[in-house]
This record gives structure tokens, sequence and C-alpha cells, in this order.
């Protein structure tokens, strides 16, 4: 099939797109009215050998994770999917029924998150099938919550269980079968009394990216933040029980990567009243954000006095404190 | 060096971004407050062996190519490019510099558009570059223009010159140094004695591309549009006379591809008055929009008398009328 029938294919099959679509796919662009002129956009790049396993990974599969990868970026602004466009390079002997069903299926899923695609780009070729997602998304009223706006004494929150994603925990793999957090980001951030002063979603396991929310802060001239995690506190999920590796559940829960849940920050006193769950997602505070000492004394740094050097440090249940700025995974492997 | 080390780089490297970016590179998401609350959006890969070849072409040719052969969508719907989002798939040998390099001048070309880089995504792996552009635009007062919209007795034109495109001509690739059309086209769209019916950008060769305009217009029950064009109105580009490979010139400026030229057609008494240049691009009147013969008489289809079945019909300069809907060209090779 050329590419170009197989995209016809794709945009034929594109039914009851919603009124903000105002250029169906099928034109040099796609367009969509949005109900504010601020428009989000994130990309995702999917490939075979890093990010699943064509070989052994249902196309359905597939599909969904290429959607809800970005769409877990759309949670972690607080932010609403308005649409998306889908790029594939196809390995040449993927085959017609396959490529139009995966692209059908990437559809489905899109559509079912009110995320209609509306453009795409397919590319044939003797190497692995990379899918690229962009999506587009809105605030709807919501202001979208950064990265930063952490501050000293925040409490460090997580939504859902952490670590394993990778497992097969009776026929669900998390990192293939995750819900994007998009519901809880919008009734955290849209209530003033819960709304995240940052937000992020993890990707490469909670020990790296929060220290990206840590780094991401506007804080004095020389100060740094950190935090300190509790061991106990940490929502792990059961399957990480199960595995015999060496290495503590705590590990896996801040290192595995892939959780695709929220991690945000919120002052103490909200905190405090924070609910166990919102919008039916669990809600786990972990632990704080702390002011660090800098690295190394430096001319006008005080020395550090008794604070840790560390970005991000873990309590575990024996009151003893280590660094976890070791931790962490990237998609393209050790 | 690892992704997110990379694209910190990328971004940290980002000055001076215009206002319009409310969200600023390196969040989940980023953001553009546009004029309006409709924004256009067109994704396109690039992929080594298929669209460059990374052994003989300079990064500084493929970081344009890959912003260019996006913009070429823009002007193709009349658009003005608000801002991308770059995703790259690295060969893990590429190194650390190339791949800074890579991106720094991405973000240049981008730059050098008004179509500043806000997001992006990276994966390390053992096989060859992939760049995945995503670009958003706006119309910015301009209505854009559709590839529906042709009608019959419409003069068909295209800007520049045809053929040759991955020819070295001193120096020149045109398929890598091509300027997109975004001014001609916001000079013809935005004038009602200009504004074209249709139109899209030439990537797969005049006798396919221009087959879409045909097949994407509106007309009554039972009647397809074709064209028919003049092969001594062609512009063919001059180095496509050096090329003897027993193909004649017209085959060449019909079906080399990657002409990133736009096709457009307007009613023939605006047509009648076109200049020969536009925003300083010429425009040539090559041929016009036809009511096609039905492929064979069906029930309620009369006989097609003398109407030309084709779908694109080439007049030689012997006054002979031969079909070229056999002509064209698919990026993933013959």
């Amino acid at each position: 099939m050329r590419e170009f029938e197989l995209l016809k294919h794709v945009y034929a099959a594109n039914p009851a797109l919603p009124a903000r679509v105002t250029i169906p796919p099928g034109d040099d662009m796609g367009a969509l009215r949005l109900e504010t002129p601020e428009v989000l956009v994130t990309v995702d790049q999917l490939v075979d050998g890093l990010h699943f396993d064509l070989a052994t990974t249902p196309l359905e599969k597939i599909a969904r994770k290429a959607i809800t990868r970005n769409l877990s970026d759309v949670a972690a602004m607080a932010a609403v999917p308005a649409g998306a466009v889908a790029a594939a390079c196809l390995p040449r002997d993927f085959g017609d029924a396959r490529a139009r069903r995966l692209f059908d299926l990437m559809r489905l899923v899109a559509q079912s998150y009110d995320c209609p695609l509306i453009g795409g780009d397919i590319s044939m070729w003797d190497h692995p099938l990379v899918l690229t997602l962009t999506v587009l998304a809105e605030s709807r009223g919501v202001v979208p919550v950064l990265r930063k706006g952490a501050r000293e004494g925040d409490v460090v929150c997580v939504t859902g269980e952490l670590g394993g994603s990778l497992l097969d925990d009776n026929g669900r793999v998390h990192h293939l079968d995750f819900e994007p957090r998009l519901k809880v980001a919008r009734a955290l951030a849209s209530n003033p009394a819960t709304r995240p002063h940052c937000m992020l979603d993890l990707s490469d396991g909670l020990a790296r990216d929060l220290g990206h929310l840590c780094d991401a802060a506007e804080v004095g001239e020389g100060e740094r933040l950190g935090a300190e995690l509790f061991a106990d506190r940490l929502p792990i999920r059961p399957i990480v029980h199960n595995v015999c590796d060496g290495r503590a559940p705590w590990v896996h829960a801040l290192a595995d990567g892939e959780d695709y849940e929220l991690c945000f920050t919120i002052d103490a006193a909200r905190a405090a009243k924070l609910p166990r769950a919102v919008a039916g997602c669990p809600i786990t505070q972990i632990g704080r954000i702390i002011l660090r000492a800098p690295g190394s004394p430096a001319p006008g740094n005080p020395a550090s006095g008794n604070k840790p050097a560390a970005k991000i440090s873990l309590i575990l249940s024996d009151g003893s404190t280590r660094s976890v700025d070791d931790l962490g995974w990237e998609h393209h492997g050790p």
C-alpha cells in the first residue's frame, strides 16, 4: 500500500469528528477551534525495542500507549486534550492490513479521550516501527500547572502506585495499560484548596522526575531545592514485592520508570486537608520539599551546616537517610 | 549524553522566544498564545535513507529540510507558522556534539521563520536517524486555502520551477535548499483578485498532487474533475535538460517530486489578470480543470463522448494528448 492510500484509509474511517475540528484530516494541515487562543503541545515517540516489543505486544496495546503516553503529559499540565497528529515509520514488511489496523486502533483510542487524529505522515522503511504522536491540548478554564512552583516546606504527593511498570500482573502490564491521570489532575488543579504548586508526570522514575521539579523551582540567589521522601510512605505497586532481584522495593518505586502517575507539591496546610483519593484516584503524601545545602562551599555560599547535599534523599524505616540521586532510568537503556 | 540533558541543552540555548510562547520548552507541554482560537497543525518525518543521506548531507541541510518541509505545508494553507515541536530517534553512535548541533541548527532555522521550537522528545537507538517535526500555524486574518474548491474551467497554476529536485545544481540541491512558499501564498490568498480556489504543495510530483486537488473537489453527483496540462507551458527547472536518462523533461517536471512549490487553481477571468510573479515568486499557468469522463459507462452515466477518462492529461507540443496518471513518486522509493 502506498503512503497516501494508507492515510486516505485512516481518514476516510474517521467518523463523527467533534465540531472543533475545522479542517479535517486529508488537507495539508488539520485545524482545531479551541475555546481560547492558547494551545498546549507535546510530542512523544514510541519506538519498537525501546518502549515496546513489536514481536510480543498486541497492536491494541501499542496503539493505546502511543496515545496515552502523550495524554499523561496533558494530565501533567491539568489540561484537556484537543486533537492529535500521528507519524509512523513502518517496517516495509509490516503489511497493509496491520498498518491499517494500527492506525484504526490509534484513532479509536484517541477518540475515546476526545482527542481526534487530524493529520499524519507515514514512511515505509527497513527498520523498526516508530510512532510519533503530537497532542494538542487546551486549558478550558484551568490555568496549566507548571513544573516550576515548588516551595520549601511543600508536601510531595503522588497519584496511584509506583514501580514494576514492566511486570506482567495477571495479564496487565502497567506501562502499556496505565490510565493517564487526566481527571484527577483537573480535579486537583481546578480547586483552590487542592491546586498543586507544581506538577509533572512520572516517566523516568520518581527519583529523577522529582529532581526536575526541584530544579525548575524559582528560588533565591544561591538556593537550591531538594526533597526528603519516606520509604515507608511510598505507594509501592504490590507486584514489586514478588520481584527477587536483590533490590529493595523502594528502589523499584523510585527508579523503574514508566509509572505515568502524577507527582506534585502543595503547601503543608493544604496537604493536611487533602483527601486520600481525588476523582477516584489515590493520592499519597510521600515527603517534603527542603532547602538543599550547596554541593560544596563556594564564595558567598556559607558552609552547609546540617542540610543534606543530595537533591533527593530517602529516609528509610530505620531512620537512616540516603541519597537516591543515582537512581533513575532512561528509555534508551543502561 | 542522556536524553534529558540533550533536551535541556537545546532549550537552555533558546534565546529570545517570541511573546506568544506562554509556556517555554522544558515543561510537560509547551504553549503558544495565538491571535485567534483556531490552530492549524501538520507533521512530517525526515528519515535517513528516504529523505536525505546522513553520510553525504551536511547537518545544516538536514536541519533546514526538517523545518522547511513542514513550512511548505503551512504555505499550502496560506497560514503563518506559530511554533513547532521536534522529535528525534538518534543513532547511538551519533555523538553528543553532533546531536547538540543538529538541534541547535533546527532551532535556528525554525527561529528564522518565526516558528520557535517549544518542545521535543529524543530517543537513542541502533537504527537510522529519524526527525519528526510538528508545526503549528495560524491564519492571522487570511482564511486557510483548502485542497477542495477546484471548479471546472479553473486555470491550474504553479509557483517556481518543477523537476530535478534531487540534482546537484552547482552545489544547490532543490529538495534540501528550497524556500517554502509562505510569502507568495499569503499574497495570493489575502487578495480577492488572486485568491486560489484550492491549493496544495507539491511533494509527490505534479501529476499525483494535482490529482489530489481534482479528487478533493466537491462536484455534482457522478461528476469527477480532471486536468489538462500543456507540456510546453510547464516551468521546467533548467538543470533537468542536462539529464540524459531517456525521459522527456516534462516527465521530470511531473514526476520527480519534492518540488515544494505551490499548485493552485483560480477561475479563468482572474487568471487572465494574474501577474507573472507575486511576492517575487514566478507563477505559471499550466493548464485547466476539466470535467472528466467516467472511467466506464455506468447506470445513469451517459457515454463519455470526447471527454478524456484520464485524471491528468498532458497535451504535448505536437498536439497529441496522453494520460500522465501513471507518473508520480512516493518517498519510500520504487
